[in-house]
């Protein structure tokens, strides 16, 4: 196959990428020699009407003919797309490719005026812990378990569905993970994620009893400054979680809000006028949902000195930004859509409380219409990477449940398909927030993708596209040992650190090479994303940086070589194939073999 | 080809057409026998969290199983869509098809809970007039043409671009308009659409100097209201056209605030802080761009108890609502984003004044993100009727501008191509704003469509199109003629009434025809629509409502014939083409001549 005329958000081909308002910025498309391009338009519709510009030949490059066109930052989000035109009439190119027929808007690029991201989560490559399973201090054994708590040894079977499953307390401390940051290094990974730290009734503390304290079941306050000066030391950041969606019901808030009618608090609920009754996340009544209509809750949360939000990003805590909770539900109940106010008011705070913050929304769902406003900075990225990685790699038979409680779960699929979901959902969104957004291979909420998969060879597979697509990696703390687990809640397996024998080396090894390979090469980290290849077995694409270009093949299992032509030879960096060598046609042949994951520098 | 598994939001599927806020609503899918279907889910997205339910089969019927779901109105706007599994796994079924990988929520069905759009609008048809150009009573020959003016019999050439085009005054008038009204009833439409009848220094009169009298030179007030009077006679509806984005340079309001810097209307408008300058409609200095965060714009415009959007509506002119210019600029400019709250309050403002008001929006490509917003009723869908059928149906190699100004203008595409494109900008609406937007083969503001198409025949096509099709047909005065134009200003051409042998009688009897069939037939009004068939040349649709199925069949050029299973017998009804009867193999054959335009009442 032939490479396609391209365009994507990256600096090779958007030099500016910090677009302010009102300025006028080039972009950059690349058509390669014989597509049928003989001139092209960018479209734009700033203010809301169409307008049509010519590019001009910027310069030809090894066979590619580079057009320059002009697009003026006229609105917040600025849209645009081109116009290729030939012998055969026009074409569209979008985000959303290279079409032959008229398309909405929706797919065009954009250009995002609002302030970027923090410089420092461009190269994060985040370690999701989750507090109660991670690792136990000498402390924890001095600690009495809580009442709601069944408390657990550490070889204790993790239970994912029953009763007893947010109750099964295993007693993993913040003291605990900084004895451990050792491992994460040796990992690779320089950013730590904690899954919430507030005092709770349950495990997994998603239904906090306060935001003013850390859980002294962790170690309290002194240990979380204690956890982020270790952190720090060693150059990384660290992320906490926060709930905007709800607290739990032994919150002081909502304790305070159910005895007394007219509390301030009271306002910060959903409570029925008539009787006591409350909205909760779905029907959970642990967890009573919070108004965002409530001035008071805005002030508590988000604007007030003291507030949660600013607390914990402040020193000695410092943490480097929030995770979001329910990002996706937060604000919205019936007629009330407060959503985009939030995120926007979340991020506004944030920023003044620390220039460098970072406001990630969890979303599992389609979190397309939700970014770039000027509020969360990305997304997890479960639909656009974790589902359509699933699909494709999954092993065997068995009903594999994916976070969406698709009933059924991940339906098995060829690499059209997954290819075809991972584009839309991307073509919805700025490249910013694209590759802003948390590609995971799991979480504490789904099963672990060595269950997925079946094998190490395919999770190897699965770790190779995690380290080498656009988007901020995420590794939920086991994956990297061959940890196993079938749903979320059973996937909050303790770390086997004394039992070393248990550990799945070869799959550590690939992630440590992965994530190394991610840091040596800038344009895994800050180059384009150009498909060339897909077949039912086989990705096939390119990251393109002003510092080079990097090709990574991707197989779920043995087939017939690709042949691909247009490019350069290029030298092996992961994978150990051989170096690829233009044959006398100019066509170079990848390997047949698989399940395999292999990485070459090209030019 | 067989039929596949369907659904869409008209009432043979969605029962309830007004779902209110709150209430559970039951919806069907139609799953034909040999489709790989067992099991049925709804898959909602109430508060922003995806739920499952499982469907129930309600009946079985000619073949046919009907699935059932119930649906909460849970938010303003609802999305839906249904998860069909079958022995290979399961597919979505949303408003943009059936489809194999997981896609995002944009395409799902949408259940809207605002109040629907006036109930006639269901059944208009829609004649458009362009006063200047339509018919000249007596008293226009005592008027004096205005200082702007060019003066022009009703022979002169109309001028399609240069500097003479907006100053050709032709002098027709709105008596001119009530005098020719049987001429409509001929044709059979029921509501007339003027486009501005306010003073202004234009032919076109969208440059408004006032919004508080009808200009002298259309008759007056007195002529308006003798117009409205005619028109509500014969039973049918009278729209206007009001220019939210922009008034005219010679506006009161604008000179005000030109001459005075700390007049009230210096803040309808953008001035700069420091220059006079200001902002205008695409850099036309003669259109000022109105400033919608202004407070006294909205009193003016649309709240004040004697507004301008209010005045018309009432007695003695009573419009029954407005086509709103623009509409996808209005209140759009750099950081400035009203839109959505100024189609908000203009439709609350036009409720309250009269409850069947229709509010339309013009919108010139994609129109989607600003529907199903409890705002405007619908809009005017260039992109999703008259692009297509035109690239369809276009002839010959001269270039055809489109609305959008596309360079090299309108492409010519194969009926597939031309259905994507309309299926992609349906499955972003809801049901309810895709049948309430106009669909037009041309406009004042448009090459017509006689001169795209090339011919009658090829005309009848794309007359039959805009009969059968979802949406509001719009007729522009003179295409039912087979008038000529090749850009917007040069079909603003006057009507021949003094010239009768040069009317195309056949393509006035197609239209006729056409419009009787609608008429006639309440599926072409209210039924859903299903695709059964798309080659290059042929396009094959179902409108299906509980009283009865229509088949429609339309080709471009004469070729193979198509075959299709599943249907039963029919009568035709438009076209002479013989009944439907199944073979013996159980399909019918449709008619392999071209062009044609086919239909007939099924069952």
């Amino acid at each position: 196959m032939s490479l396609q005329p391209h365009h994507d958000g990256s600096a090779t081909y958007v030099p500016e990428q910090e677009p302010r308002l009102g300025l006028t910025v080039p972009v950059f498309v690349r058509v390669p020699a014989g597509a049928d391009v003989r001139q092209v338009h960018v479209r734009t519709t700033g203010d809301g009407e169409p307008h049509f510009a010519e590019a001009t030949v910027d310069r030809t490059e090894g066979g590619d003919v580079w057009w320059r066109a002009d697009v003026e930052v006229r609105n917040p989000v600025s849209n645009y797309r081109f116009m290729l035109s030939g012998a055969k009439g026009y074409r569209w190119l979008n985000a959303a490719g290279l079409v032959d027929h008229d398309v909405p808007d929706n797919g065009d690029f954009k250009l995002v005026s609002h302030a970027p991201p923090p410089a420092w989560a461009r190269d994060a490559v985040i370690y999701q812990i989750f507090p109660d399973r991670f690792a136990r201090s000498a402390a924890a054994d001095g600690r009495t378990a809580p009442d709601w708590a069944i408390p657990c040894d550490w070889d204790t079977p993790v239970i994912g569905r029953g009763p007893e499953t947010p109750y099964q307390f295993y007693g993993g401390d913040l003291d605990g993970i900084t004895a451990k940051l050792d491992h994460l290094d040796r990992l690779g990974v320089n950013t730590v994620y904690l899954t919430p730290i507030f005092p709770a009734r349950s495990n997994h503390r998603y239904d906090a009893a306060s935001f003013d304290t850390v859980d002294p079941l962790l170690g309290g306050d002194a240990a979380l400054a204690r956890l982020a000066d270790a952190v720090r030391a060693r150059g990384w950041r660290l992320l906490g979680d926060i709930t905007s969606n709800h607290t739990g019901d032994a919150h002081e808030w909502f304790t305070t809000a159910v005895s007394d009618v007219h509390a301030p608090e009271r306002e910060l609920y959903y409570f029925d006028l008539a009787g006591g009754d409350y909205e909760s996340w779905n029907g959970v009544k642990s967890l009573p949902k919070l108004n965002w209509g409530s001035a008071e809750l805005r002030r508590r949360f988000a604007t007030a000195e003291d507030s949660l939000l600013r607390r914990w990003l402040r020193p000695p805590y410092g943490l480097d930004g929030w995770r979001v909770d329910v990002a996706n539900m937060t604000g919205r109940r019936g007629a009330d859509a407060y959503t985009h106010e939030v995120a926007r008011l979340l991020r506004e705070v944030v920023a003044e409380t620390r220039a460098d913050g970072l406001l990630l929304a969890e979303h599992g769902h389609d979190h397309t219409g939700d970014l770039d406003r000027d509020g969360w900075h990305g997304t997890m990225n479960y639909v656009g990477f974790t589902d359509p990685v699933w699909s494709w790699l999954r092993h065997g038979d068995d009903p594999v449940p994916n976070f969406l409680g698709t009933p059924g779960g991940v339906r098995r699929r060829d690499a059209g398909a997954v290819l075809a979901t991972m584009n839309t959902y991307r073509s919805l969104i700025s490249w910013r927030s694209y590759v802003h957004s948390w590609q995971l291979l799991g979480s504490h909420d789904s099963a672990r993708i060595r269950t997925v998969v079946g094998d190490a060879a395919r999770q190897e597979v699965a770790a190779g596209l995690l380290a080498t697509m656009p988007g901020t990696p995420v590794v939920f703390a086991g994956d990297e040992l061959g940890l196993t687990g079938t749903n979320g809640e059973g996937s909050r397996t303790p770390m086997p650190w004394h039992r070393p024998e248990s550990w799945d080396r070869r799959t550590f090894d690939a992630y440590r090479s992965l994530l190394a390979l991610r840091r040596g090469e800038p344009p895994l980290r800050h180059g384009g994303l150009r498909w060339v290849h897909a077949d039912a077995d086989t990705l096939v694409f390119l990251r393109e940086a002003p510092t080079g270009t990097v090709l990574v093949l991707a197989r779920r299992a043995a087939g017939s070589p690709v042949r691909l032509a247009g490019l350069p030879a290029g030298e092996n960096v992961y994978g150990g194939a051989p170096a690829l060598r233009p044959d006398a046609d100019g066509t170079v042949a990848l390997p047949a073999d698989g399940p395999t994951f292999q990485v070459w520098r090209l030019g």
